[in-house]
């Protein structure tokens, strides 16, 4: 559809800019996909410019002309990798019909991955490199905003009851998944180690009401055992 | 006393070796306080192995002698610090009276002191280096299992209800120290705003007993509102 208007108006001097803006979008595009790719493999210190360049095709002069230097490049792609992630897990945990698997279904998803490792990484850059901070800051306050959102709405449309105010649970939730990812690192655990440990130190979110409880059990787990399990979520 | 014992025993060729291990123990001790302060002020990249020899009055072989590299310095430094700063927040919380205040003696502690932010930072490092990593192991594991003894303690000699289980409160306790640090450090937060989200993310942690709230209230507190304050705490 897009592709067939512009095609229309090929001569409109206006479309060459959006074109131009189009292929912009587009070259950004790849060198994020690269540079997250290396980084994530290789670290920071590892990886050079001309690295990025070679695995997506494109001059060293690209990359200095869209993120100007490395560290900006590094900190780009590891807050678009974590919000990309952090999405991806709503979407995941929206199917879920009671609060303990909700959130199972969140920490599970945002631990499989290497985003919250990565971005861990790029706000420690920020410790020393003030001018990084102001994306990194934005990332935060928006993996909090949407958080809340998602938590929100979910609490809404199932009935479920939040033990926490929804923000409070909401930045919680970010801030125990950046301090379990970096103790992780050092303590050599697997993603399933840390979505325990995350599991763990979040506790029960929220709480389903009786009659929503009583037609999960009785719909998909016939054994009775289950149900107090679920009450404690 | 043990310098007049010492003294005496200048001919016992097991004194000798006791005297080359204090010395060794005192130079260790002070490259350690001269690396903290330096790499706190200026971080890992921006210090050089003279830089620390010069500040502790040692030759640079010292260093190496020690601890073989800069970034092992820097994990072991890192690692007494906030190990030090756990303590003293142990030893200043253990004065309070209720939990909230207990809680937020031991947030404040923790939180007025560039301690976690350089521990995070060693974390980092161990990303990379994962011949670094036995000792923040053993550091993180140090946290929990002293803040755990601290806080058991504290619940059984003031009578207060933990309402998390006491391991995981101590492991939370660091886990979200560890996570707000990182995040304010982007945020540009001060250490008051540190250990307000703190506070707000650690949420209640126990409960005294309604007869210790009364005795408190009636000793140091004469205006009423206080009372339902401290109960939500």
């Amino acid at each position: 559809m897009k592709g067939a208007s512009n095609k229309a108006r090929l001569g409109d001097p206006k479309h060459a800019v959006r074109a131009t803006r189009t292929a912009g979008r587009q070259m950004r595009s790849r060198l994020l996909d690269a540079a997250s790719r290396l980084f994530k493999e290789r670290g920071l210190a590892a990886v050079s410019i001309a690295d990025i360049a070679a695995a997506a095709d494109a001059f060293p002069s690209q990359i200095t002309y869209y993120f100007r230097t490395k560290e900006a490049l590094f900190v780009e792609a590891a807050c678009r990798d974590v919000l990309y992630v952090a999405r991806a897990a709503e979407q995941h945990a929206g199917k879920q019909l009671l609060p303990s698997d909700y959130t199972r279904a969140l920490v599970d998803s945002v631990m499989a991955t290497d985003a919250v490792g990565f971005f861990v990484e790029a706000m420690t850059l920020t410790r020393r490199r003030q001018d990084l901070a102001p994306l990194v800051e934005r990332t935060v306050e928006r993996l909090h905003a949407e958080g809340l959102r998602a938590y929100a709405a979910e609490m809404a449309a199932r009935g479920w009851h939040s033990r926490l105010d929804p923000e409070t649970s909401a930045r919680r939730f970010w801030t125990i998944a950046i301090g379990v990812t970096l103790e992780g690192q050092a303590m050599g655990r697997s993603p399933d180690e840390l979505a325990a440990e995350m599991l763990r130190l979040l506790g029960p979110q929220a709480d389903a009401p009786p009659a929503a409880r009583l037609s999960v059990v009785r719909n998909s787990a016939p054994d009775s055992a289950s149900t107090s399990k679920e009450k404690q979520r």
